[in-house]
């Protein structure tokens, strides 16, 4: 029953148009990769829309066909599975599984602002033939699904069934809900938000700082130096991973073990001595590897800037998701305490203040923010039984 | 009541003796910064030691003479309320206060491996002529114990009727009571723990690998280079920061506000745009200015190293505790997510366990970690209750 999408390929298609920002300018050219998993029925209802975080790719599902393509699915969870080239969130996309194939077509794109394809700071800028870098335009997670939707309109795809995804994934969800009321017919945002809290906010701007604090970042105008700012994104992503575990993974994970065994410590001022320091150099090394530090900076902002309640209702989130007419179903994760349940209720509460028909379902979970990509049995239980109340027997009905 | 120690000088003094290292090697010369408030009765029974945390110095109370240092009062709290020059604990200390300096006399030294006074890494290797850097050798809490407990003898001061300090300084406080049960009537560990967790550890190593990381960090030989790491010890003292506030203290403060105002982004990517952006660097910047990068990773490892049921309990903390005999009060704070209550509490329980005099009160406090610089009121009524009890009429009689 659970089975794979197999072996697939990330394409790509260009936009047609110049793609608007809500920052009063414009971006083109505009490349998108993608990939799709399953069958679009004809009546091309049973269209599914996964959205990625911050790290993320198009590659959600399958094994990719290029075998030297990094795993994006990092975190300990990788780690543990040691899934190389599998998509990001491979347990939830598949014949039988959360996101069924058998009846849904999935579709996955890369972020703009990205550098796994789509078009982001690395990318040519047309004005100058050389890199965007800091040039590129700062972005939102309003742009971001405005190039979703143009994407898809190019694929004649006009209504989805549902968007999905974690994290800045889901504040794509949301987005997709309030932007476009009448193309969705679902959304599942899990362990999201509807504005990143304060200490978030800090936390980002940190790794935005070691960034940009690196000499080797050059003001973003790195490529081609033969320099990047690699000590920079590696300290970002050590942040980051932190803030996407709970206290009590680390604990369970690490202790306080040295990493050559033994109970004496041996006296080391720069070079890791904890199991947790050498786990952290390598996550960060891992990461340096496969993703550009100016794409960390224009998602990361991306996400920060998100406040539904600010940009769609003068500062009332009730008022702001009174447009939407989806469906909800919210995840979110005991041990979260970076997108932490409390923001998944607060949406919750607003969407029903205005009649909505909404679920929020707290999973409990010791992992953390990373629950996300890992407890996948719990969010397919929910997944399954909230598409399956949703499409009946009328949407994408057994394609085999 | 409630009075100033007024107007203090930082005095110095230097070991008689070389001082002997956990890690097998010998530190000399060795000066020791300090302040002392109060005065000594004869039968010098009187003596309260308090001792500092990461980032602190010799200044615990009253004005510096010295109108150019800089305050150690640094986080949120230096900032509302403007006290530069002012010592770090002054709240605490001074006449008719909880370390009534009426009453007691109180003793504060520069830890060994710090920059302000006492030496440290950027202090002249007499091997070389030049400035330690890395060659610095690594301490643990029971190095620098050990230098107070030495500077202390040279005093004339062989029995302590308290030892006092927050986070660091409780470490130091419960080293004291174990490393010399015969020289400490009491201990009063604030906002402290027997060993720090592992996202202690993954926070200290991140902030440490800022540093190392920054290439004018030179291997830790940049003193007489005219560069020095300091968008490294930048980046540390944010994640630092972030730690030692609450989510909520943090929300409480600074929202989502831009800090120019207004309700509209302002689409920065490196510049900050929100409140606690800026906020962030101006206290980065203050720390980079006043603190030396080298002493921060010495004493950022010092604490992580810190384990008493490793060092004195083969595992066990009941083992470890076992020999103190000092009256314990410990106080922890609701909020603090660093050194949480649980910590304070496991020690408690262990001490009970074999025996001791100990109460543990967890203060109700919003801030976080950092409440051991600003709860002065609770803090107070515990600390003086605690202190009136264990000293009745005998001890510290009225100077005046």
């Amino acid at each position: 029953m659970h089975g794979s999408v197999g072996t697939v390929r990330t394409q790509s298609l260009d936009l047609a148009e110049p793609l608007r920002l809500d920052s009063g300018t414009t971006l083109a050219p505009v490349r998108i990769a993608y990939e799709t998993y399953g069958t679009q029925v004809p009546a091309k209802d049973n269209v599914i829309l996964v959205c990625h975080a911050l790290s993320g790719d198009a590659h959600a599902a399958g094994w990719s066909d290029d075998p030297t393509a990094p795993t994006t699915v990092d975190g300990v969870g990788a780690a543990e599975r040691g899934r190389s080239g599998l998509g990001w969130w491979d347990g939830m996309i598949g014949p039988g599984k959360a996101f069924d194939t058998d009846r849904y077509f999935v579709v996955c794109t890369n972020l703009i602002g990205s550098c796994r394809g789509s078009t982001g700071p690395g990318s040519i800028d047309p004005a100058t033939g050389k890199p965007y870098g800091a040039a590129f335009p700062v972005l939102t997670v309003g742009d971001m699904v405005r190039a979703q939707r143009a994407f898809l309109h190019q694929l004649g795809i006009e209504t989805l069934l549902a968007v999905s995804g974690g994290s800045l994934g889901g504040q794509q969800a949301l987005e997709w809900a309030i932007a476009y009321p009448d193309a969705v017919r679902a959304i599942v945002p899990i362990a999201s938000t509807a504005r990143l809290g304060t200490q978030g906010v800090a936390w980002n701007a940190i790794a935005r700082n070691a960034i940009t604090s690196d000499p080797d970042w050059q003001g973003g105008a790195y490529y081609g130096t033969g320099r990047s700012p690699t000590a920079g994104i590696k300290v970002a992503r050590m942040v980051g991973h932190i803030t996407y575990l709970s206290a009590q993974a680390l604990r369970e994970k690490f202790g306080r073990r040295f990493q050559r065994g033994g109970d004496e410590p041996r006296y080391e001022l720069a070079a890791p001595d904890f199991e947790v320091e050498s786990y952290l150099r390598y996550q960060a090394e891992a990461f340096a590897a496969r993703f550009d530090a100016n794409a960390y900076l224009y998602i990361s902002r991306a996400l920060t800037y998100f406040d539904l309640a600010r940009t769609y209702g003068r500062g009332s989130l009730e008022r702001a998701l009174a447009r939407v007419r989806a469906a909800t179903l919210l995840l979110s994760f005991s041990s979260d305490w970076l997108y932490p349940p409390r923001d998944s209720e607060e949406i919750a509460a607003a969407l029903r203040a205005n009649g909505g028909d909404v679920r929020h379902a707290i999973i409990q979970a010791d992992y953390g923010h990373d629950s996300f990509l890992l407890e996948e049995a719990e969010m397919t239980r929910e997944i399954t039984a909230f598409l399956d109340a949703l499409s009946g027997d009328r949407v994408g009905e057994k394609l085999a």
